[in-house]
């Protein structure tokens, strides 16, 4: 590929192993910078960039996202909320008599935050530094509260960790991702019968060259372990926590 | 700038005017392949790209997203659809016995739609393509629910229209960003006073060259515009009916 964007977006992979390397305020600022540059629906930059930069906060975080160790061991670390708060107080402190903030606020907000996230890892890889995306941020939502001053109309979208990858890390395959049949479609949804499922399910398996895959014990081990789990479960309690706040369409 | 990448990423704004050029079907593959490239959570891939090809269709979007007929002459139209009714399917084929999909589901979902959407948007830029999301998809459920046969678990999280940009839409000033000290904090959220928000606007509008720049009257035109506006209530109550079939958790 002679398209070094393009070459950088197909050869990104998350990084959750770190050199201790830390990442110079110049290369923050344009991690943070490209995030704003980001597409933003009638410029109103929905959101608000946390920089976790306070070590026993991170520390904290890698314990409330599920205990996943190495969050606090990233050099940066950006919380990227949903923020309808600023826009409603400030309608409200100009006089306008906003409505409450609802649930199509949220969303536009939400879709505003991670298009800014993935701005922001994008840009992180053109200098060489990996990122991880945490969507467990979106779970504990009265300890997040708390740990980060969030007021009502703003919620997490979107947590990312950013560090220099180590030889392992950057020399790992990346995960092979289901095929074009199976992810685009053509003008109308199509609901995909049971042996559709298990076909791609098994090409995607081939290209990863599991040769001992059983689609069976597969998704039995896959559905236990992504969404029967804890976590799952625990995010969509906070997320509907979260949402209580929007009620107003 | 010497890194190709960030130039791009600063460089790109919206295009709602396109010159009559189509995108080839190889450009078209690189964008969706850019989309599905992205970052996703345990590599679910938890959404489905609708690439809508019927000119019909393409009308119909065009009127039902708010009347913007621009949407009508792109020559590439795609949807990004935040899909669990995909996985929950193949559980349930596979004889997981899943629970019902819920409300963390759903954002896990939207989260991995935008970071696709925004990775087929930094793809086509890089290939001369302009591009412009339209929020507004989100109105309009049970319209949209029936043009593009979308079952229970599946919400529009995107659209994203492509094409090359006319000489005008190429050379317009890219809107002024707010500062980062207004969208970046640290650690904890900071709820801003009266006269931050105001500092915040006029310094935006400084940079804007916008000499005439009145707060109040720019506020309070502003929300009527965005935010009391039809369609702004029309995206809360459709996103609202989304979320109906995800209370579950």
């Amino acid at each position: 590929m002679d398209n070094p964007i393009l070459q950088s977006l197909w050869d990104r992979k998350s990084t959750r192993v770190f050199l201790e390397k830390p990442i110079t305020k110049e290369a923050q600022e344009i991690i943070l910078g490209a995030a704003m540059q980001a597409p933003t629906a009638g410029n109103q930059m929905l959101y608000t960039i946390l920089q976790i930069s306070d070590q026993n906060l991170k520390e904290r975080l890698a314990e409330t996202c599920d205990h996943q160790p190495f969050i606090a061991k990233a050099p940066l670390v950006l919380v990227f909320l949903a923020d309808f708060q600023r826009w409603y107080d400030a309608f409200v402190f100009a006089g306008c008599n906003p409505r409450l903030p609802a649930e199509g606020d949220l969303m536009l907000a939400v879709a505003d935050a991670c298009i800014a996230a993935q701005n922001s890892v994008v840009a992180a890889q053109s200098l060489g530094i990996g990122s991880c995306y945490i969507g467990d941020i979106l779970e504990q939502v009265e300890i997040h509260r708390e740990l980060l001053d969030l007021p009502d109309y703003v919620m997490p979208a979107a947590m990312v960790v950013y560090g220099y990858p180590t030889d392992q890390q950057q020399n790992r395959k990346k995960p092979e991702r289901f095929a074009p049949a199976y992810t685009v479609q053509e003008n109308r949804y199509h609901t995909f019968s049971a042996s559709e499922h298990e076909k791609w399910f098994c090409e995607r398996a081939e290209r990863e060259k599991q040769t001992d895959f059983s689609y069976p014990s597969y998704m039995d081990a896959f559905c236990k372990r992504k969404y029967l789990s804890a976590f799952s479960r625990e995010m969509s309690r906070s997320v509907a926590v979260y949402l209580e706040k929007f009620k107003h369409s």
